[in-house]
């Protein structure tokens, strides 16, 4: 890569564009900008220059300026990746749409939202429940993060069991090109094959092929009834065991989220909460939602009893808002905590066959007793997505780990790959899993999604370094 | 465009590719793929060469042919295309997968159906009916048309405003690249942001960015509960105000199509069938499904009474299977009617968001009458997605229909944009639409649609001069 730096010149030109309040160059900021939810240390790299832009026009005037001067330009939003895919490793320009945050129409006839890309996406639903309605997207990190990351990273989240995932729900959106141009994608409509569907190829292409702007979001209705299962078992293979037999049997939760003992324990012991994890190896947390309390509690009640048929040993009911609110704030905080516990880790995102969800178990437990680590194991099972997290254990140095980890985690992906799956379910390759996306994938869809990134960013200025080189 | 002609020499090649009986040169057999469900005089065109391979590495070495000697290549399903998609404009070689139409895998674990391009949809369902399974997939042309047809153009059909169309459920694909390499792309997976979502840009890219052999699709569970609802309003505009209400009322039928009365008519004299048109200006057909007959009929009910306080003349409950399928035959049948009855026509498939479907209905009966001629309407009310047909006026001369046809499909082009449309929901653009498209398109999202064509299809030889020229 040969890209220019940024100049005074480039500076001054930013400073037109966007105002001297929105460029920033001091230290402080520019660290703050330099990293996100992954390893600081590891993949951390300083911008030169940071820019907020407040408008679409400021944000193509920028693109331009960057693809005119050959100086790279990263993409952020919340920075609450998991994949380094907002880190500006090339230094040049990191453009956050922190300050385009506002919600530009609510059209409760066609049932969607059309808010910029800088909205925290927990202020959507805020928005609209009192309309009765309820934008479906739920990330783990909902309460900062923003719209524009969860389309880049296509986000998952704990309810993709019944509701799929954020791209199911981009109806529309505005994108500034790598070259600067502006153009609307989709519309307000449920079907379109009016050409090729460009606006799911930019959902989850992690800010390689241009920057959203605005997007419109479809809702649904808001469910007003939910119920929630914590059930116990005794070892993770006996809670992932029963996760096909519930899918296979008609009635699908909203959620079905797997945490093993360890990472039940590691978050209760950081948030001083007490759920009951001592006499069980793993549970499942499942929520199930609709508009109708009796309805919701008779599915919830099916389910708990098929789990006590296939090896639970104990099933929790928690239908008030409080405990439910309890135990999800367990689930969402595991990587919190174990980042606080043990920061040195490697948090990942593997996906597998539904079906195939039993093999990877006993898999882990097998990588574990290898490599002497903890394998902390939790996650969507309901999708086939586990966030089986690599924790450096205490006697080992950190050479030892730096030299280990990529064995164990080739491991972990060859599995992975056997059992018909892919390295990243939700989190996104980035920076961090592109060497390993390079190593699994055949060449030939490689080089398809090189030829797109090359023919819309021939100077390869727009978020270059992520998902994949243009090199190899 | 300068391709090159099929010689001798290639077609011996195509010969050795597939052997001598899947290579036909006789001018019967050239003629029945040289059209598809549009109109022949207008569109269709000669092959010079059909081919009918029955593997992937003959498609392959097909197309690595057809690459090395510039001969444009168009793959072909079941031919039931209504844009033209299918018909070799520039003569060529027509590969057709129609002898490619074996099941490969039924994955029950993960309720996943893996099938051959050429199968028709509908043994689809009949296949896995017996195991409580279904795939939601269901087009106009169910009983005709081929499961790669339906991804070529993300066929919408019938039962889209509850189930989605075709897109949501293709998992996993593998095909053929217009410079003939082999790849698979997707899983057996609910989740995957490892790169691009290439799958997705395949769907409803009509053939023109590389040949699907076979695809993975997900299956649900059968719905064994249904109830139908025939619903008479006096006018068109009454049976299409309702639609929104319904669609906001929170109870989604998985069906809700719209007839108005010369559609309804003309369909049930070409059928010999009876409904009761005479009393109604325009029908909505809902059907509802689920696993429970109690709680479908109770949606039913209240979806009927809903239709009564807003404007229906009458409500007929159809819950038996006979009288469902006599309704939906009429259903189903009206493009055929029309196309015996009334041949010289422009079948077109506009959409726009639900919220302005009312809005639609006036702006036709006003094109009708500037233009002298008779709109027949019918469609898939539920999506926006109306199948209006400007039917020629026999006191017309064809000169006359020929010079006004794209004046009056220009305003319904115009009326569409304005109203937040496109010019497609579910048929595609393919040959018919193109100049209508190019003139309705931003110039930016059709350069970045071209850009990915050129990247992909550098010789232009896959299914050439379909949704756009590359010249332009």
């Amino acid at each position: 890569m040969r890209y220019n730096r940024v100049t005074g010149a480039v500076v001054d030109e930013l400073k037109t564009i966007v105002g001297p309040k929105n460029v920033f160059l001091d230290a402080e900021k520019l660290e703050a900008y330099s990293h996100d939810e992954t390893n600081k240390e590891e993949y951390g790299h300083m911008p030169e220059v940071v820019v907020t832009p407040t408008t679409t026009q400021e944000i193509a005037a920028i693109v331009k300026l960057a693809n005119r001067e050959l100086i790279p330009i990263t993409p952020r939003g919340a920075g609450s990746g998991l994949s380094g895919g907002a880190i500006p490793i090339y230094g040049g320009i990191l453009l956050s749409v922190e300050k385009m945050n506002k919600v530009l129409d609510i059209d409760y006839g066609n049932m969607m939202i059309t808010a910029e890309a800088g909205i925290v996406t927990n202020d959507i639903n805020a928005l609209i429940k009192e309309k009765g309605l309820f934008y479906a997207g739920y990330p783990m990190s909902v309460e900062t993060c923003y719209l524009g990351g969860n389309i880049a990273e296509n986000a998952g989240g704990g309810r993709a069991v019944k509701y799929g995932v954020t791209g199911r729900y981009v109806m529309a959106m505005e994108l500034i090109t790598p070259t600067g141009e502006v153009v609307q994608l989709g519309g307000k409509l449920t079907k379109d094959v009016t050409g090729y569907d460009l606006k799911q190829l930019i959902v989850g292409s992690e800010g390689t092929l241009g920057i959203v702007s605005h997007a419109t979001i479809k809702l649904t209705g808001l469910p007003t009834a939910k119920s929630n299962l914590l059930v116990l078992f005794n070892t993770p293979k006996d809670a992932i065991d029963v996760v096909p037999v519930i899918m296979a049997k008609g009635t699908i939760p909203t959620s079905m989220e797997f945490m093993d003992r360890l990472s039940v324990q590691t978050c209760c012991e950081y948030l001083n909460e007490s759920l009951p994890y001592q006499q069980a190896g793993a549970m499942l947390l499942l929520e199930f939602d609709g508009t109708n309390q009796d309805q919701v509690e008779l599915a919830a009640e099916e389910v708990g009893d098929l789990c006590m048929e296939n090896g639970a040993i104990e099933v929790y009911v928690a239908d008030n808002y409080t405990t439910q609110e309890r135990i999800w704030s367990v689930r969402r905080n595991i990587a919190e905590a174990f980042k606080v516990v043990s920061p040195i880790q490697s948090l990942e995102d593997i996906v597998v066959p539904i079906a195939s969800i039993p093999d990877i178990i006993p898999e882990l437990e097998r990588i574990s007793k290898q490599f002497d680590i903890k394998i902390p194991c939790y996650g969507h099972a309901g999708d086939g997505n586990l966030h089986a997290t690599l924790v450096k254990n205490p006697t080992h140095s950190m050479e030892h780990w730096h030299e280990m980890m990529p064995i164990a985690l080739r491991e972990l992906y060859a599995v992975t790959k056997r059992l018909g799956g892919k390295i990243s379910g939700e989190h996104g390759i980035g920076l961090k899993r592109k060497k390993y996306m390079l190593e699994n994938m055949d060449p030939v869809e490689l080089g398809l999604m090189q030829a797109i990134k090359r023919a819309w960013d021939p100077n390869n200025i727009m978020n270059p370094g992520k998902i994949f080189d243009l090199e190899s």
